[in-house]
């Protein structure tokens, strides 16, 4: 199992919409019971198929996203990404690696734009563990980043895991 | 003008998939600007392909949203649609009335579960509008309903609109 989910992990890093995740710090286990402090992570590259599918299904046809011109016109080097789509990046990381998870509420606070080709980097880190009826109410810090340390998304995330034990691989890019 | 936004709205209010749109309060003229206490109003009625295509988009695939059994062991009465596609009704509510708006910041606290086949009623009241180098910062108290006044996604979010004359009709459905 251990070897398989290398393989997927590997698949995912070598293809043309990167996508990594792991917990920092040291060298996970196979299966790693989340706890306070850890932090999980994804990379993606977000493309021009991915705004256009995004509008369709959410409806949002702000020409920011789809007007170079327009998106120059009002200050931006170009087309912006949608901040909602960027911000999907939280409960993917949090169902991937868990799921069955509910969300229960998201802030999120847009600190600089994301235009397509930009390699965003989502993280969640747990600051809060409870255990309520069986399952674990847990807070995270959810922020996103683009050249490596620009702050593109700050905000926080509470939602209610069925357990603790974190699903390593299991998301269909 | 007039008629032909009326021809528009008229076709929305009897598509498949539900979408009309209000000020509310007093009949609003052709264009209407938006002043503190205005309320934009949305209603959409999610589908299994609006599930599947934000799926696509996202890359979130939490068995929630597509196994029905593992929903109800969950406790839901059936799958779920994802909360941030719910959510999404508020930046297209306000992108669709203010085209060229960038969102600076939405704060979502989910209260109800939405199913496949609600239709959900998405609303944003304008609570403060200050102006600032020509373009306007507007906080906007966000929600969604459905079955009338079960409220089922609370929260504020705050955008910069290039102006406050809204656009009425302007959405792709």
């Amino acid at each position: 199992m251990l070897s398989r989910n290398r393989m997927l992990i590997r698949s995912l890093v070598s293809s043309s919409v990167p996508c990594t995740r792991n917990f920092s710090g040291t060298a996970p286990p196979p299966r790693q019971v989340l706890k306070t402090g850890d932090t999980l992570r994804q990379t993606r590259i977000f493309t021009n198929e991915d705004v256009a599918e995004y509008s369709k299904a959410s409806h949002d046809s702000n020409p920011l996203h789809f007007d170079s011109e327009f998106a120059r016109n009002a200050g931006f080097e170009d087309r912006l990404v949608h901040g909602m789509l960027v911000a999907a990046l939280f409960p993917r990381i949090i169902a991937s690696h868990f799921p069955g998870a509910v969300y229960v509420s998201q802030s999120l606070h847009y600190k600089s734009p994301v235009y397509i080709g930009d390699a965003v980097v989502g993280e969640v880190q747990a600051t809060n563990i409870r255990e309520n009826k069986s399952r674990y109410i847990v807070k995270f810090l959810t922020r996103c980043f683009k050249n490596d340390k620009l702050l593109v998304i700050d905000g926080e995330a509470v939602a209610i895991l069925p357990n603790l034990v974190a699903e390593k691989v299991n998301v269909v890019d």
